[in-house]
């Protein structure tokens, strides 16, 4: 069975991003370095069409983390460009022409918008229906291959809550943002129970594996 | 060096105690599970004076945490009886007359009291003036040995923020409380490195330890 998958950076106090997001900052304040242990990788290299990079464990968490992926869902506010509707000349995403997902991105946001297809075949899609919907989508384009939950935290919670998550790998980094977007806020109660599957230790960041039992 | 060390259980969503705790929940709502890893080592019984209990790696990091603890420091919402004056009857705290801490426990309160020393070592001391005078005070009793910082979550977040831990230990079970205490809440800024030393899977729980960067 094809799964939904996700995976995130997270600080030891919980966080994934910081305050303040914004196009000059998008991961908010103080939130750069919490990727750094990702960035290094080869597999992060490769995907943004550069050579070099570091190899060993980290890297091997990033490139699984892409593998068997069909299709990918994210939030609008993980595309960018602010709320609201898109305007005249509409925001492409923070990734340049050759976005790194390889695949078809369905964008969940409350604003209609035609595809946007960009090089290197990432197709940007935009879902107004909800996250059901998104999903039902998304799993039609995966085929067989799996569905990847790109982020960010509020499209995290909402798949949580609604139980649709099937595996959560959490990149725990030991640093501490102290304000920002938190990833397990918002659950109102869900009763949402796992199984913890696998542990990888780096000196930089702890990589925990969940499968969400159903 | 003597160390000050501090070590609790945290959910994922970053919470070491649920709403409402009392006397009749001390833990507060829903949280009774969250230390079951912990209470079933062969360490928790004997410290509790009790045969039996599993061996393994859970127990060896609970047998780790107690060893060479020369006193302990723990809040006044750790060693319970409610806010305010003592009263004429005053409580005792919650573990009976032969409490697990077998050193003297320094508990950090508004409110002046006696020492009350109980069964098979343990006394409790009450301190009215402040953090630095605590851990001066359980660093002279302590010895050569270690000084623990029992809990709970604001005596941690208060003797983190003034940068006096030195070994700190995250036992992360993979649940969610939603609501209730948070350890890493009111760090208001503080500049707080970490290295990751040392990392223990389990099937029910991870532990993870750090060094803190002075």
């Amino acid at each position: 069975m094809p799964q939904l998958k996700f995976d995130i950076t997270i600080t030891l106090d919980g966080y994934v991003a910081g305050p303040n997001q914004s196009v000059e900052n998008p991961l908010g304040e103080g939130a750069s370095g919490i990727h750094d242990w990702a960035v290094k990788t080869r597999a992060f290299a490769e995907m943004h069409g550069r050579d070099g990079g570091e190899t060993g464990a980290n890297d091997g968490v990033v490139r699984e983390s892409f593998e068997n992926i069909g299709a990918s869902l994210m939030g609008r506010n993980m595309f960018g460009g602010g709320p609201g509707s898109w305007g005249e000349d509409p925001w492409r995403g923070w990734w340049g022409d050759n976005p790194p997902f390889h695949t078809r991105v369905f964008v969940l946001t409350h604003h209609e918008r035609e595809p946007l297809e960009m090089e290197g075949g990432t197709t940007f899609h935009f879902v107004t229906d909800g996250i059901e919907s998104a999903l039902e989508q998304a799993t039609e384009a995966a085929g067989a291959k799996d569905v990847h939950i790109g982020g960010g935290a509020q499209t995290a919670q909402q798949y949580l809550r609604a139980g649709l998550i099937d595996e959560m790998e959490l990149h725990l980094v030991p640093q501490f943002l102290g304000a920002g977007e938190r990833l397990f806020d918002n659950l109102d109660g869900a009763d949402i129970r796992l199984d913890q599957t696998r542990v990888i230790e780096t000196p930089e960041v702890t990589h925990l594996k969940y499968r969400v039992l159903k």
